[in-house]
């Protein structure tokens, strides 16, 4: 639904005089129009353009040159028969080093398949809450997940992980941040105060005994314009706990924000998580059963992860945490991170080489770029990343567009489809990854043409209108078993 | 399905800037945020923001200000359970002055709802070519109609209208031409040399009885980019049947092309409406009913429906011919236009007054807009509209956003929309207009938000990807009954 927010493929000119005729792969049967696209480019992508030429992260034409895929590796339709996802393997006895246990030594390059497939079963949560977020804003339930909380796994076809959400969490919209939360254009909506802004969730029987333990989940929601970002960027640092530990102001005020005035949010996100997190420990701790905390996010919700595991660690010393983000940017100072170090909390940053959100702040710049040296100076060395870093390269896939593509580089999808097909920093793209490679191009436009898929193309028919009995095109009001409460049940553990 | 023609909404900052805090209406109950959007802005939008600006064609802040709607008007949900159609009645007495039998003298100003209802009738003729034409570049049927000819209008529901499709138009799509015709990415299709470009129909024996006679249709496609006519338009007119007459040499090569190596042109547009035109006037003749042609198209259609009028009023002199064009450029020489008079041919003209393109031929300009007056000058006196004009105005509807949108502007949907709300050129919008307003938004951004009408909605379920039982998504194939043969079936008439 990225659309909604005015999110752009993009394809700078530079790139485009460059690249624009590309080679056909050897033994290529299909004869492609390579002629660039007339692209459009907005205020916001322009500067990350720029941007992207002063860090050099766009790619050059011969990056393309190490791509040595046969036919048989770049077409998907011989792929579409194949199961999407490998068979379960028991890993009950090695989830602390999966964990990051070890700091994921020897785990990472080559990367270890059960960690893979772990990194993409969470990395799944956290696409749910995009893939089930209403970003309509002519919606009345703009901002709120389309489904509940019993059928949300459902919806999306992710009951195969063998967890159950018992709680959504919401977080204020109306805090002087800018736009990174979604509002209505209407008055009459569910709540003009709040977003839906992840879950928490609990691994069931069969999946606690696969994988050793009673694992609690909490998924983040992100945001998926980075362009946004580098535009609004608060450079103020408030302190968190009892130390010298800073975080960014704006992400501390997501977690944070609360007002009794609300329908969502008498109680901030940070409340409801801890509560709902508390809860379920006691349950499961009193049944004997050993319990882990996995926070995971993309992006904003990569930070809120983040701040969620301080908050975590330090009221639940015997917990175990971990955080494994997507494309996540810097959140603290030094002494967060050592602090969070120190607790014991392990963190796995998935991150793209080409995406531009994982350098930020830091990448903090004025937009006449004059007083570039300046900041990138300062917070570069005020903001500091946390834990261990599984870097991606766009390069790695023959699936995806090279091209200079600001929010494309940024989606959760495609990190997940390069988390599926990395083996290690020197071989190439997994010939027997089998994650589907059409899911890259829900919501951006970053699959090469000749794998056919359409740009932008999670949406439901007609974008919701329906045709009525008179022929009128209207749009359905919503099943009332949907229709977001204040109220909400909390789910029985089990 | 325009956003595949990379279609861009278009509000220019000008614009924005003095009309961005519109006025509320009114009574009106719901408060909006009436910031303006960021907007792209392509540079052949911005040749049109130009070219608007130089003709005073954009709205004024002020324009806005001939709205006298009460909240009763302008809510659409009133009119959610109500018919979208009036009762057809009888005009077999009074289809000669309906089709132009006095030029449309005291028919216009005020517009007979008579003659409203027929223009709408065969306004959603035209539609059709574009509601059923597979735009998807990524298709094999790229190009095609989406339906067979026995199921296109049970497949869009205009059976309603009481006629059947005999027979499919196809045009070659190598011809000279710029960007009006599409074509597939891919080699392996349906046809690499022809476009689908319209259908050939008959009124079936209840509409026979309630028109007073039987009527063959010819609905020609057009083109639903604007923007791109103004780059690539030819300048140079070719003769047209054995006198002065001549027309622009673009819109002739489409309908005259054809090659004996193609599939589906071996004869060329025109050979193929004429032998069906003919064929199906020797069936009903032979039978002792009065047959009419009435021919439409919506662009370039109406530019395809001229020609095709000339030709079918040449050969067929005792036929009745009328032509109903929307949003048409001009054509031909004042020769081509004396001639279609003198052939009795009768053409009413609907053009909304911020429309571009009926202002063309004669509004060819180049980029630089140096030369503009002298192209101006010469090309406006040599190219000619023909017939009866109904002018429509943008403004008069209360449901239409009025800033500068080229393509909006320009779609057929929005010309529906304003024929079915005119009564008298000083008259409101007709509070009993009963169209389905949603209609415009199908493939534009032209209905104010108040409306909560998607932009651009117009699209199958996940723009047709389906999820198969391995949990891919791919595109299905076409049901057999609808991929197009050249050797396609002539219906029989009844």
């Amino acid at each position: 639904m990225a659309t909604m927010k005015g999110i752009q493929p993009h394809l700078p000119s530079t790139i485009a005089n460059t690249n624009g005729h590309r080679k056909i792969y050897a033994n290529q049967e299909t004869a492609i129009d390579f002629r660039p696209h007339r692209k459009t480019s907005s205020r916001s992508n322009r500067l990350a353009e720029s941007l992207s030429h002063l860090l050099h992260l766009h790619v050059e034409p011969p990056a393309q040159k190490s791509l040595h895929y046969t036919n048989e590796n770049f077409k998907i339709e011989d792929k579409h028969n194949t199961p999407v996802m490998s068979p379960k393997e028991d890993i009950s006895g090695k989830w602390r080093e999966i964990h990051g246990g070890y700091e994921w030594d020897n785990l990472l390059d080559p990367l270890h398949p059960c960690l893979r497939r772990e990194i993409v079963k969470y990395g799944e949560f956290a696409q749910a809450t995009y893939d089930a977020f209403d970003f309509d804003s002519f919606s009345e339930y703009c901002g709120s997940c389309r489904y509940n909380e019993n059928r949300l796994f459902d919806k999306l076809g992710l009951n195969k992980h063998g967890y159950k959400v018992t709680k959504y969490i919401y977080a204020m919209s109306h805090i002087d941040l800018p736009r990174w939360l979604e509002r209505s254009h209407l008055v009459d909506k569910w709540s003009k105060d709040s977003n839906w802004m992840g879950f928490i969730g609990v691994s069931d029987d069969n999946e606690f005994r696969r994988i050793g333990r009673r694992d609690i989940v909490v998924a983040w929601r992100g945001t998926v314009s980075p362009s946004e970002w580098y535009e609004d960027f608060q450079r103020k640092l408030d302190p968190i706990g009892h130390g010298e530990a800073k975080v960014e102001h704006g992400f501390l005020s997501i977690y944070k924000s609360k007002s009794e005035s609300t329908r969502y949010n008498k109680s901030s996100a940070s409340e409801q998580v801890m509560k709902e997190v508390q809860r379920l420990v006691q349950f499961y701790n009193a049944r004997g059963e050993e319990v882990t905390l996995t926070i995971t996010g993309h992006s904003l919700g990569g930070a809120l992860a983040l701040l969620t595991a301080y908050e975590a660690a330090s009221s639940l010393p015997d917990l175990h945490v971990s955080v494994l983000s997507f494309g996540a940017p810097r959140v603290g100072n030094i002494a967060f991170r050592d602090e969070l170090h120190q607790m014991g909390v392990k963190t796995l940053r998935v991150v793209a080489k080409q995406d531009l959100v994982p350098r930020m702040p830091g990448l903090v710049f004025n937009e006449s770029l004059q007083k570039f040296d300046d900041i990138i100076g300062t917070l570069d060395w005020v903001y500091t990343h946390v834990g261990t870093e599984l870097k991606l390269d766009i390069c790695s896939s023959p699936y995806l567009k090279h091209g200079f593509n600001v929010s494309g580089f940024h989606m959760l999808e495609t990190y997940l489809h390069l988390v599926d097909g990395f083996h290690s920093k020197t071989s190439t793209f997994r010939s027997d990854a089998r994650r589907d490679v059409a899911l890259v191009n829900k919501t951006c436009d970053m699959l090469v043409d000749e794998l056919r898929i359409p740009h932008f193309w999670y949406q439901p028919a007609n974008k919701g209108l329906k045709c009525n009995e008179h022929g009128r095109w209207v749009k359905p009001i919503r099943d009332p078993e949907d229709i977001p409460l204040p109220t909400s049940q909390t789910h029985p553990c089990n």
